[in-house]
């Protein structure tokens, strides 16, 4: 069985997508596409050798698009809310970009929804999908670094400034909703959807004509003496590192922490914390990619994601192991709690 | 002209100290040693192959030394302020270990009196004394990674438990005077010691016998929407790596930042982020140093301390351009306002 996409949204994160179907071919067809845009949709299919797809020029058309299997949702963010429930109702599973709502309260309907069609409705955190991710939850039930106490995450680029979609309140702009979800769901893949929260500090500040979030230092602090420290920035270049600190060790991932094909296994000695061993765990990207092809020069590790929602459409389930709904409800909690205390 | 040093204390820090110096053995000579235990002034000199220096049990004695031209306080924390203040008034040049007083109080008065007697009084902190240091002062001088807007920094090993001079209030314990400061002196070195400071935010928890501060999450916010995100712990491994963030580029020190052989320097494109230039630099280590013979592992790196002190002596300097008095008076009063902070 070929699991057959229609792809909603013709920027660049569609296009690394369907780059990404690409090397997964024998299981993956994109068989339609939608844009806004007459001269944009026919240039994204010229662009990347999408001749015999069906090109739609509104949304709806290709919601209804009998062929598709299940929908990439790859347009702006405050696009999101309305194209996936309207895919919902139409019946159709769903693979929607980060962040999948801009509100608790939209992926709580969204959720909702999906439910009860029972139709799999999934938050493309491609991360999860990755093999060191995977690697890293094994690690960390295996008790590999002992009691995990503080774990750090940045990630940054000065894009604020020069993005349109970042700087614009109506197109679900800011930050947070672009990097900061990042370093969100790493503390939830660490510490777990019903992490016991004592206190949430952010501070940072806003830039732009509409005053969107730009940068933030963001601390956790967790019932136990356990916290978390996470920055994100729109006008700096970070290095996008994250670790995971324990008391007999430490997982380092270095750049890119978010699309990572390495990690760092630290685990202390229990004599001297001077000698620790450290083991470098390497998962080479996908070999046959053409990074050329790609606009952004890592996105080849979208096909994780294709997979892991092929396998769960294949299993009839409604969401991915990877990143569930739950997983997805607390990301947009924190991230609601993290917006309003910058903006006070 | 000879460096003649006496050494105060005999602990870990003394022994890597003294190996540094053999390692400069042409322009440095140990005269003499103090400690308060005649088994361990004993055992550190056979350990360190220093027959022929004289032996002292107070530290009286070798205060009043007359060979020794400048005096090493590798005492512990709590010890310093009276060691260093006897050690001036006896007409002494002193390097002390960091962090060189306990409060802003004491360091204060121990530069008015260095100042007052036009001695050398220079504190330990070794890592500004490293090339690649000097290296991003330069860079930092230059512009080259554009306007810095944020620096993030962590340090932290899971020894306070297990190290009665870290978790006893006595001995001047606690993890900021640890390696808190180590983040403390970066900050100064990148923003000044007339950073203007908006405001600290400080979360994170004590622990031990005498409620000592632990771990901290630390951020400093900048007037100009700059600011340094921080982060110690005496419960959990850190990666102790540095990160100076710009509107242009980067500046990334690997592990461990307070001793750095190496940084990266990350250039951005103009017209994308995701095509940097980055560019590795390498100050291979002091070559003839033999690891064995050092307690820690990394500490062959006190010999660029204890040339610049000499080069201070040798030109009649009471500072060091490296590390000056204001910038040691900068860090006493973060750590004050951090430390306060934590304990309420």
């Amino acid at each position: 069985m070929i699991t057959r996409w229609g792809i909603l949204g013709c920027g660049h994160i569609s296009g690394d997508f369907v780059e990404s179907l690409k090397l997964l071919s024998d299981g993956h067809k994109v068989v339609a596409i939608a844009g806004r845009c007459r001269e944009r949709v026919n240039e994204f299919a010229q662009k990347h050798n999408l001749c015999d797809v069906n090109l739609y020029y509104d949304y709806d058309s290709l919601i209804d698009e009998e062929k598709a299997d299940v929908l990439y949702v790859g347009t702006r963010n405050h696009t999101h809310f309305e194209l996936v429930m309207r895919a919902l109702d139409a019946g159709k599973a769903v693979l929607c970009e980060k962040p999948m709502g801009l509100s608790q309260d939209q992926v709580k309907a969204m959720i909702e929804k999906a439910k009860a069609k029972s139709l799999l409705l999934q938050e493309g955190f491609w991360s999860r999908f990755f093999p060191v991710y995977k690697d890293i939850r094994r690690l960390l039930d295996s008790n590999a670094i002992g009691e995990v106490k503080i774990i750090q995450a940045d990630m940054g680029f000065p894009i604020m400034a020069s993005t349109e979609r970042l700087s614009k309140k109506e197109y679900g702009g800011g930050m947070a909703f672009d990097v900061g979800c990042y370093l969100v769901q790493f503390f939830v893949l660490v510490f777990g959807a019903d992490a016991p929260i004592e206190d949430i500090v952010v501070n940072g500040w806003t830039s732009g004509p509409d005053n969107l979030d730009d940068s933030a230092s963001i601390t956790i602090m967790l019932e136990g003496n356990r916290m978390a420290q996470l920055l994100y920035s729109g006008s700096a270049s970070l290095g996008a590192r994250a670790q995971i600190c324990g008391t007999k060790g430490r997982i380092d991932i270095p750049e890119l922490f978010f699309c990572p094909n390495e990690y760092n296994l630290t685990v202390l000695p229990t004599n001297t914390f001077m000698k620790s061993v450290s083991k470098k765990v390497t998962h080479p990207p996908t070999t046959n990619a053409d990074p050329k092809a790609f606009h952004f020069g890592f996105t080849h590790g979208l096909v994780y994601e294709a997979e892991g929602v092929r396998r769960a459409l294949v299993e009839g389930n409604i969401e991915c192991p990877e990143m569930t709904h739950n997983e997805s409800l607390k990301v947009i909690e924190l991230l609601d709690r993290i917006r309003q205390k910058i903006y006070g």
